[in-house]
């Protein structure tokens, strides 16, 4: 996708997360807690708010980068199930999360929003996590 | 979208929402909670579970239901954002959730997973958002 200058990562999203990198359409990020491995699509389009906001044109690639990031933790992080969600209601700034769930995790059968307060990652276990994303989805 | 004899909903989607019609690809129903005006579509494909696994065919259709029911809640219903997911820790059967939301709502601005035990409609209520899905949604 080309770059629009007017695109800026919301910074309550900034915040919360770790960057690992550049898709065709979005902005990778992973969710600084531990407890869950837990991915942030952001599309790279200004003004999104809504899930169905985003033009058509972007939303196989969308998908195409949910998929990637899916198959991603369940091919390499104990993840059995992925939960993806759209919400927003704490930071409008249209985002996905995709988020590796498994019956043993803190949360299981609940959503990761029922859990409590995160858990940062240490620097090694982020570092980890954000390498192997980069390396299987191609990110340099 | 040709129906395939092998798609059947499963029963516990059945019991937790009521029936409103379908689309062309996914059934729609209303969760049966009145606390918040919250369909699900259910996309009638045999045997998905995750997101991803909805053959590439399909997936500019499921956006489009998935708008379709959004722009309902936001213009029918005192809905002034949307959570859209799919996660099925507890129903496997791949499902959206669509869920209109409000600032003054039991949840806001937490998820509707965090709000406790639902509320069944009146069969009044649940008639008027059905029958205004059917017609805005032109469901016959």
């Amino acid at each position: 996708m080309t770059e629009t200058s007017d695109f800026k990562l919301h910074p309550q999203l900034r915040s919360d997360s770790l960057r690992v990198g550049k898709l065709g359409l979005c902005e990778l990020r992973l969710v600084n807690d531990a407890r869950f491995p837990w991915c942030l699509l952001i599309p790279r389009v200004p003004d999104l708010v809504e899930m169905h906001h985003l033009p058509t044109a972007h939303r196989l690639t969308l998908f195409n980068e949910i998929e990637q990031v899916s198959e991603y933790l369940l091919g390499h992080t104990p993840s059995s199930k992925i939960n993806v969600a759209a919400l927003g209601n704490m930071v409008p700034q249209l985002h996905f999360h995709v988020i590796g769930r498994r019956p043993d995790d803190l949360s299981w059968p609940n959503s990761v929003w029922t859990a409590g307060p995160g858990q940062n990652y240490t620097k090694t276990a982020a570092e980890t996590l954000i390498v192997g994303l980069r390396e299987q989805l191609e990110i340099s």
